[in-house]
C-alpha cells in the first residue's frame, strides 16, 4: 500500500508527454476510474473499471453507513488501488460526492477508504460535482462556439443540471434526487402504480421548478444526459424502436407506460435494460421525466463521458495554467471588494517565508498553492463586519460554492483564515482529515507571521526577512535597525509565540 | 410608565412642525437625553440631560453589570423617562453602546431598563454608532461641499473614527479605546509613570494603525473631536493658555506631561479639568495622543454634537424619504447580486397578504418595512451557497455592519430570512427581545407563504390572493381554478400548515 505523505510533485507541475492520470469517482450507485495517458496535449483513455457497489443503499437514516455497503466500498477501493499502484500519486483524484456528503462522520469512512485505495479522497459539492460533469460531457463533444448545452446528470444519490459554453458553465444546480434514493424515497416496497407515479412526479418536479424558468429563459441549442441512468434509458428507446438511441419526448411516456405495467419493480421487463440497472430504474426515469416536464425538453442525447472525465480534465487544467481554482479565488476577491494591494503584500511575505522553510518543513507545492490564496483572501470577512472579521472570511470560505475546490480544500482555507489573527481557537482544524494537519499547522503560522508583518496596510516588503525552521522551532530574523523603528511592530511580535504554541510552532525571535 | 406595545404610529410618518423628538444615548460613561422640536424642517434643542452613570466601570470581566452600576443605570433612565413622557414614543429613540454590547445577557439588563425609561431601547453595533455620530457632528457644522472630514469620538467604553463628506461617511472604524476603560486597563492601579505611558501608547496605537494608512491616503480637510473627552482636553488646553480651545499637537505633550507629574490619578491637577472628569482623564488622553501620532494630526476643533443628535438627525431621516435601512438593503442586493425580479416578486405578495391581515394582528407600518426588507433581502444567501441558503442570508445579516439599522433590528430581519423555508427552528427568535416576538412570528408566517406562492420564479402576481387572519389563525384563499393548474404549488401548500404551526399560527386553505 502507498503511503499517504505528502507528495514531493505538485499537480501543478507542468504534464509531458507519456504522463499516466486516473480519476476515480466514488458514486452512490457505482465507483468509476478511468486511467488515462497524456499525448499530444490530449488524454487517451487506457483503462476503465467499474462496481456497482449502490452505496446510497447503505445510508441508514442516521448518516451512518451499514456495515456490509462499507465493506463492499472498501474492497473495490483496493482493487482501484492495485491497479494504479504505479501511477505518481499527483496525477491520481479521487472525489466522493452525494453520499459521502450525506455521512454523519466523513473522516470515518474516509480514512478507512483512503487506505484501501492508496490515495486522497475529496469530497466534492454538488455545484462542484456538476462543474466536472460538465467539463468531462464537453470535452466529449465536438467543440461548437456559442453554443449553450444543457447537461444533466441522474447520479444514484443527486442530479446535477447544468448550462454551458464552451467548457465554461453558466449555471449549475444539484439536487437530493438520485436514482437509487429516489427509488427507495417512492417505491420503497417495491410496487409501481400510476397514482403513486403522479404523486412521485409533483415532489420531484418542485425540485427543478426551483430553477426552470431561470434555464429556460437563459435557454439551450443540445440537451445532454450523462451516466448510467440517462445511458440505459436511452438504450432502452432504442431497444424499443422508439428512436435511435436519445430519448425524446414521445418516447418517455412509452417507456413509463411500460414500466408500470409491471406493478412491482421485480418484475420490471424493459427491452435494453440489464438485471444490475433493474433495481433503480424506476427511480431513474421517474427524475428524467420531471427533468423533461419541468425544463420543456424535446430532446435529450446521452453522452458516455461523465464526472470521472471531467475530474481527468480539471488535473489537466491544474497542470496547465487552467487552474480553476485561480479564477474562483480571483472572483472572491472581486466579489467581496478585498484591499488587493494589502493581499499581495501579505502573500509576498508570506510566500517569501515558505520559500525559506519548505524543505525543513517538507512543505510541497500544494501547500504553497494553499498558503498563497489565504493570503489573498484572509481579510475577506471585512465586507461583512469589520469585528472578528476572521471569523465571517472562515465562515464564506467554509460554506461557500467554490469552483475547483474540494470540500477538505475549502475547510484548509478556512482554518487558515480564522487563525489568522487573534487568538488560535483549539478547534480550528477539526474538520480536516489528519494527514492535512501538520501542513495546516505550519502553513497558519506562516501566514499569521505574514499578517502581522503589514499589520500597518502600508509598510513595503520587509527588508532581510529571514527565517529558519527546525522541527517545531520558527527562528525569525529582522534587521535590528528597521525593527528599532517599529514599536508596534515589536509590541505584536512580542505576543506571538504565545500564539503560534497552540500552533505546535515555536517562534523564536533572533536576536 | 408607558406600556411597551408597538406604537400605532411609525418613525417613517413624516414630522410636523411643532412635533417634539428625543434622543437618549445610553452611553459607557455617562447617559445623555436631547429633547427638540421640529420646526420649519429644522431640529431646536430644547432640553438636555446628562448623567454620570459610568456603566463601564461595571462590567465585571464575566460580562455581567454590577449590581451597584445597574441599579445607577436605571434611577437615571428613570428620571429620563418621566421627562419625555409626552412625547410618541415613535418620536423616541433610545441607543445604547459598547457597554451593553458588551454584556453577556443584554436583555437581561434591557429589559428593566426598558421598564424604567418606558421606551425600547436600541443596541447600535460600533460602526452604526460612528455613523450616527458623524451625522451629528456633520449637523453641527457649517455646510462645506466636498470637504472632507475626520471625526473622532473618545467614549467611555469605544473610540469611533470617521471619515465623512457632507452628511455620508466615508471610513467609519470603532475600537474597544475608551476612556473609562483604557484608565481602567492601563492604570487601574493609579500610578502614572512615563514608562507605563510609552508602553500604554504602544498598545493603543497598534488599535489606529489598522487603518491609520488607509485614512492617511483618502485624507481630510478638518479634524473634528466629539463628546466628554475631547472636550475636556480642549477646555485644559484653553486653560493652560495654549490654545483657544482646540486640540493640538504642540499643546497635546504639554497636557501630557502635566498630567504624568502628577504621578497618581487622584492627585491630577489640570487647569479647566472638572472633578468628574479626572478619574478617567488619562486613559482619555492616551486614547487621544494615539490618534494625534498614529493619523498624524496637527489641531482637531472640538464639537458639542455627539452620538444623541445623530439619533434626532436619523429619526428626521426615517421621517422623509431619507431612511439608510433603504440605502443599505439595496447596497445589499447589489453587493449579493440578488434576483430583483424575484424579490419584487415575493415582496409584492408579502405585503398584499400584510395589508389584509395587519388590522386583525395589530402589525404597525415599522413591521410592514420590516417584511418588506426581509422579502428583498430573503435569497441573500444564495450567493454564497444553494444548500441551506437560508442560513448563510442569516448569517450574513446577523452579522453584518448595515448602516441605519439596531442590533435588534438586524437580528429581526436575520430570524426573517433563516425561516423562511424548509423547517422553521426552534430556536430563531431566541436573540429578539420578547416586545418583537409576536410581530416576528406573524411577519414570518407571511414572508413563508410569500415565497412559496412564487417558488417557481416565474409566477405573475398571483390573481384573487386573500387572505384573513384571527388570532392565531390565518385563511388563505387562492382562485380554485388557478390552483388547480398548479399541482406542485398544492404539494407545497398541502405541506405548509405543519411548517407555520411552529410559529404559533394555524393556517388554513380556503376550501
Amino acid at each position: 500500500m502507498r503511503t499517504l505523505s505528502a507528495p514531493a510533485a505538485s499537480q501543478s507541475q507542468p504534464l509531458v508527454d507519456g504522463d499516466m492520470l486516473a480519476a476515480i469517482d466514488l458514486g452512490s450507485n457505482s465507483y468509476h476510474m478511468v486511467v488515462a495517458r497524456y499525448t499530444l496535449g490530449q488524454l487517451r483513455v487506457v483503462d476503465r473499471l467499474r462496481e456497482t457497489v449502490r452505496m446510497a443503499e447503505g445510508l441508514d437514516g442516521r448518516g451512518g453507513l451499514l456495515p456490509d455497503v462499507r465493506q463492499r466500498a472498501l474492497a473495490c477501493l483496493s482493487r482501484f488501488g492495485q491497479r494504479i499502484r504505479d501511477i505518481p500519486p499527483h496525477r491520481v483524484r479521487a472525489v466522493a460526492t452525494n453520499t459521502v456528503r450525506r455521512l454523519h462522520a466523513p473522516q470515518a469512512f474516509l480514512m478507512p477508504a483512503e487506505t484501501a485505495l492508496g490515495h486522497a479522497i475529496e469530497v466534492v459539492s454538488g455545484r462542484e460535482e456538476a462543474r466536472l460533469v460538465y467539463l468531462g460531457v464537453a470535452h466529449a463533444q465536438p467543440p461548437r462556439p456559442g453554443h449553450r448545452r444543457l447537461v444533466i446528470d441522474i447520479g444514484g444519490g443527486s442530479t446535477e443540471c447544468i448550462i454551458g459554453r464552451g467548457f465554461e458553465t453558466l449555471e449549475r444546480e444539484s439536487m437530493q434526487l438520485g436514482a437509487v434514493a429516489t427509488t427507495l424515497r417512492f417505491f420503497g416496497n417495491g410496487r409501481l402504480s400510476r397514482k403513486r407515479w403522479r404523486d412521485a412526479l409533483i415532489e420531484a418536479s418542485v425540485e427543478f421548478q426551483q430553477f426552470a424558468a431561470t434555464y429556460r429563459s437563459l435557454g439551450w441549442q443540445e440537451a445532454i444526459g450523462a451516466s448510467g441512468t440517462n445511458k440505459a434509458i436511452g438504450e432502452i428507446c432504442a431497444a424499443m424502436k422508439l428512436t435511435k438511441g436519445a430519448v425524446t419526448a414521445e418516447a418517455l411516456p412509452f417507456v413509463r407506460d411500460e414500466l408500470l405495467r409491471a406493478g412491482h419493480i421485480d418484475d420490471i421487463r424493459l427491452p435494453g435494460l440489464s438485471d444490475e440497472r433493474r433495481p433503480i430504474i424506476a427511480g431513474g426515469l421517474l427524475v428524467l421525466e420531471a427533468a423533461f416536464t419541468s425544463l420543456e425538453l424535446q430532446r435529450m442525447v446521452v453522452s458516455k463521458a461523465a464526472l470521472r472525465e471531467g475530474v481527468l480534465y480539471d488535473m489537466v487544467g491544474r497542470a496547465g495554467d487552467q487552474d480553476p481554482r485561480e479564477a474562483s479565488v480571483d472572483a472572491l476577491v472581486q466579489r467581496y471588494g478585498i484591499d488587493r494591494a494589502q493581499a499581495l503584500r501579505v502573500e509576498s511575505s508570506a510566500l517569501a517565508l515558505f520559500d525559506q522553510v519548505a524543505a525543513a518543513w517538507q512543505l510541497t507545492p500544494d501547500d504553497r498553492m494553499m498558503l498563497s490564496w489565504a493570503a489573498r483572501l484572509h481579510e475577506l470577512g471585512l465586507t461583512i463586519a469589520h469585528s472578528q472579521y476572521q471569523l465571517h472570511g472562515a465562515y464564506v470560505l467554509a460554506h461557500s460554492d467554490i469552483a475547483g475546490f474540494s470540500r477538505q480544500e475549502q475547510q484548509f482555507l478556512a482554518a487558515l483564515v480564522r487563525a489568522h489573527r487573534r487568538k488560535v481557537p483549539r478547534n480550528v482544524f477539526e474538520a480536516l482529515p489528519d494527514r492535512l494537519l501538520p501542513a495546516a499547522r505550519r502553513l497558519s503560522g506562516l501566514l499569521r507571521l505574514a499578517v502581522l508583518l503589514h499589520r500597518g496596510h502600508d509598510d513595503p516588503a520587509i527588508p532581510g526577512l529571514g527565517i529558519r525552521a527546525s522541527d517545531d522551532t520558527l527562528l525569525l530574523s529582522l534587521p535590528a535597525r528597521w525593527l528599532d523603528e517599529r514599536p508596534l511592530l515589536q509590541a505584536d511580535l512580542a505576543g506571538e509565540p504565545a500564539e503560534t504554541a497552540a500552533l505546535g510552532v515555536r517562534l523564536q525571535l533572533d536576536p
